[in-house]
């Protein structure tokens, strides 16, 4: 890891939108569950297996970091030069337990976190963390999170024990962040039970890919299942350079028309648009894991400069190196304080 | 469809790389196991079955003109101002079938698929097909169909009864086409049964997501396996932009690294190179589906101007339109050649 030191800017705040935290009675929940191997979840008991037991620097550095809420974090945030942090509870969340056991869990999540962010209130903002598994509770909690505890936006960790979004039970949480004018940040997890295994024999369901394609399906299942058009002021907000669906933009036009046209889907109901413009009508995305100039500036390109976000991925993705790089991208003036700093100011209703 | 017509370059010729045709045989063979429901491969059955069986306009127009060796096809090609097309059997060519039936029908294909290059030399090129389930009998075909029939490269339809080709069995393959100097074309297939439940039950499992998402991770799991250290001069060409594996590029990299380090997985031996490396050294690209410029520049840029070629996917994308798009992209005069025609003749052995 680099020892230089990130000055601030004075051009713009450095915001970065997609910050994990941990609660110690998470990390034991998910030590608890691993040890009785009470949870049917390849890809949870692979990754959290590793993360929570593995002797390695990278497991042990990223364990301990991930509880940081106060001097350590902003020290960390401090060196790399980073204004704010939007914290969410990190991947998979409360999403693998019993309806009980994961709205517990949550609430007391949204609780500590709301208590750091009262203590550090021009250093830290956050996401509701939700158990998406109890529907109604979800969206209850989603109300208390923004209206009680201030917080700027909700965190999913994508699948729901191997379902995903689209299935209609689960709209409550797209009614409720609509009606509170507050984003939906799709975070990964790795691929459920029904896709995983051709990742995993080669060590591929995690960030390196899996992630990635776990998202972006999930983006365009919700685009086919008529979210957008049933929520049409919903904001969802994805990481990873949006997960490669810029780069696809054509070809998901063109055969979303085409597979319209040809009927081969009895489940296929017209959209009101095309993924490219749902894309760019209620989907932000972040560089998050994606410090590239070259993506980021492609996908200003092709979605506009008003939809592409700062965001570092501490601490998974701890490099000073990597804010400069950002820092030094060619861009003009004006559309470097929109990703730094202003769009997220908006997409998350940042005081 | 476009009634004008595209006039050929004077400045250079247009190469289409990724162009499918099927034999009646294939066909006949296709609706036989698709009636007595023989073949235990859902995306098989599910995308075949549209093609074979639907009445719509796209279903009907593509089975006739996937037929079409002579006449017919170069009226086609005239009108889009193609020069050439490499032709390839259609995914996913004799890859459902067992050992025998697969290998006499790829064999039958490349004697067809010969005879019509054969009739029309200044116009076709064609790729071996292999049935790779029998890998010693398809490192055969691919010397035949090399040495024998003069074809310009092997076209494997992706994964093999829901194996991939990081599997060592299938090793004789690339050891074959190694030492022939003759390119391996992952085309994708339908997800196999181990993964395609969560996309099929959304429409999106063919090439609007699917089909990227089964080549993409086919080529990472061939690069963690150790293929392109094992057989450094091999070349593997893949459609549709990379499978948007170029612009994942900075992740792949990190991750690879990342992952490595933390070793999480015991399977993972260190590569000679990163992934990076791989692409820029033994993987081109072709813009088959994906005829727009933002996506071809940006691969141009990240892996360079030697590794980008053109392809069309005739039938399943004839559009007029998309040469006259491909044309207009902002281009060097070099770049523009190397990208319809010389980058082909080089990578193919085009004489």
């Amino acid at each position: 890891m680099s020892t230089t030191t990130v000055a601030r800017s004075t051009a713009y705040k450095r915001i970065a939108t997609e910050e994990a935290f941990a609660t110690p009675e998470m990390i034991k929940l998910y030590r608890e569950v691993l040890a009785k191997k009470s949870i049917d979840d390849i890809g949870f008991n692979s990754m959290w297996g590793f993360y929570s037991g593995s002797p390695s620097e990278r497991a042990q550095s990223i364990i301990e970091k991930l509880q940081w809420l106060d001097e350590r974090r902003i020290a960390d945030m401090d060196a790399s030069g980073i204004d704010i942090h939007i914290l969410s509870l990190t991947s998979p969340g409360a999403h693998v337990f019993d309806n009980a056991t994961g709205t517990a869990l949550a609430r007391s999540a949204n609780d500590i976190l709301a208590d750091a962010v009262a203590r550090h209130p021009d250093r830290f903002a956050g996401m509701v963390a939700i158990a998406p598994q109890d529907p109604k509770a979800a969206a209850e909690e989603i109300e208390r999170g923004v209206r009680k505890l201030g917080f700027n936006g909700v965190m999913i960790n994508s699948h729901v024990h191997g379902e995903d979004l689209d299935d209609q039970k689960y709209w409550d949480i797209f009614a409720a962040a609509e009606a509170l004018d507050t984003p939906v940040y799709i975070h990964p997890n790795t691929p459920s039970d029904r896709m995983i295994r051709p990742f995993l024999e080669s060590g591929l369901d995690g960030a390196i890919y899996g992630f990635g394609v776990e998202v972006g399906l999930h983006v365009l299942k919700l685009m086919v299942a008529g979210v957008f058009d049933r929520f049409p002021q919903l904001k969802l907000v994805i990481g990873h350079m949006g997960e490669a669906l810029p780069y696809w933009l054509f070809r998901l036009d063109y055969m979303y028309k085409a597979t319209l046209n040809s009927k081969r889907y009895a489940s296929w109901k017209p959209n009101k648009l095309l993924p490219s413009d749902y894309m760019k009508r209620n989907v932000w995305i972040t560089c998050s894991g994606m410090p590239w100039g070259p993506a980021i500036t492609f996908a200003q390109q092709v979605l506009g400069a008003d939809r592409v976000m700062y965001a570092m991925d501490y601490p998974y993705q701890f490099q000073l190196s990597e804010v400069e790089l950002c820092d030094n991208i060619p861009m003009s003036a004006q559309d470097k304080k929109k990703f730094f700093q202003t769009n997220a100011e908006q997409v998350f209703n940042l005081r």
